[in-house]
């Protein structure tokens, strides 16, 4: 199984973190993370903290191609669109986490799918023809998004399950022991307290940047 | 708030980028990378995936120091001790996630403390004086440590509540939409079925080299 993680300036860290701690784990898995240019990658907090260890040019044919989010992603018309629509001809499975969704949807790639995406964004999945829903993973075909950052955990556990069974994708759940207990209960809009969700809504120009 | 995360060769990058994902949110927070060396450094994975932006010797000094887990993690006497130790000594707090928890113990700082670590390594922390607690997060005093991998995101939030109110750290949560939903229930060994628990306490070498 190969995995292709893309990179772009103002990525969000935890997205491609995420999911490449559980798909990495995989047996036979190979992955790579690629970026317009190899080298590292500014994260949407401003460290230079991810490299890219090969530019899109070079990048491997992959059987799973990720799109993490990030702080203003990649929507406009460019070569991480080309990149993302030669990979989708050939993958197995195209996939997000968070604003990553955009990406794919403005690519033309997520067009009549149910998809998901950052709970602040779902309402713009549709101006890119995609079908909002609103849950935590989405899997249409062979498009599977996940909602917000921390969300790339759960869909890779998901994506694990359907590629290599059930078992294997335990087996990965308790390597990393992932057995969530946040202690406040205010992940989602439908939980966190009013005031809280309102102000980020007011401030989503600050958080996801569009 | 300036956090030091500290990187070493074979270091697990949820480990170290969980927790920057929440706690590089706090209001002032300034996180920096440390590594022996500045540079690239090497996942368990065999990534050079992260990168350390100050060497040991260049980083300044912390309110908070974090020690993630990793393969192999450094629980010899060498220049991580002594720079925890210093770290030690003018932080306010100090963590871990994981195996770290393990490299903090062998430092002398958690000698008499309540401590947790990844569950296979948990029997571990009695050798290197600190008291092992199965549980998810564990704070003694300054002291603050994480079961395996994932848990460094519960660990962040909790001591985001903390240090800057539980109105702040939940703000992160919704933000980095942490309600997690795992597709499977077998994230601690309490929970997932026999055989798979069996399988990783046999190859426990394989999985944290220790």
């Amino acid at each position: 199984m190969k995995i292709n993680i893309i990179l772009y300036d103002s990525v969000t860290a935890l997205d491609a973190v995420g999911p490449y701690e559980v798909l990495g784990r995989l047996p036979g898995a190979e992955v790579h993370f690629v970026a317009e240019r190899a080298g590292p990658v500014r994260t949407d907090t401003g460290h230079q903290l991810l490299v890219a260890a090969a530019s899109l040019a070079e990048a491997p044919a992959a059987d799973l191609v990720l799109v993490p989010g990030g702080y203003r992603p990649p929507i406009e018309p460019g070569p991480v669109h080309d990149w993302l629509r030669a990979a989708d001809a050939t993958s197995t499975w195209t996939t997000s986490v968070c604003v990553g969704s955009l990406v794919l949807a403005a690519a033309g790639l997520l067009t009549g799918r149910r998809a998901t995406s950052h709970w602040m964004t779902l309402d713009r999945l549709p101006s890119f023809g995609a079908v909002p829903v609103p849950d935590r993973v989405v899997v249409d075909g062979k498009y599977a998004t996940a909602a917000g950052v921390s969300a790339g955990i759960d869909l890779a556990l998901d994506l694990a399950g359907r590629i290599a069974g059930a078992e294997a994708a335990q087996t990965i759940q308790l390597g990393i022991e992932y057995d969530p207990a946040p202690p406040f209960a205010a992940g989602s809009p439908d939980k966190a307290p009013a005031p809280i969700v309102d102000f980020l809504r007011e401030h989503r120009e600050l958080v996801v940047g569009l």
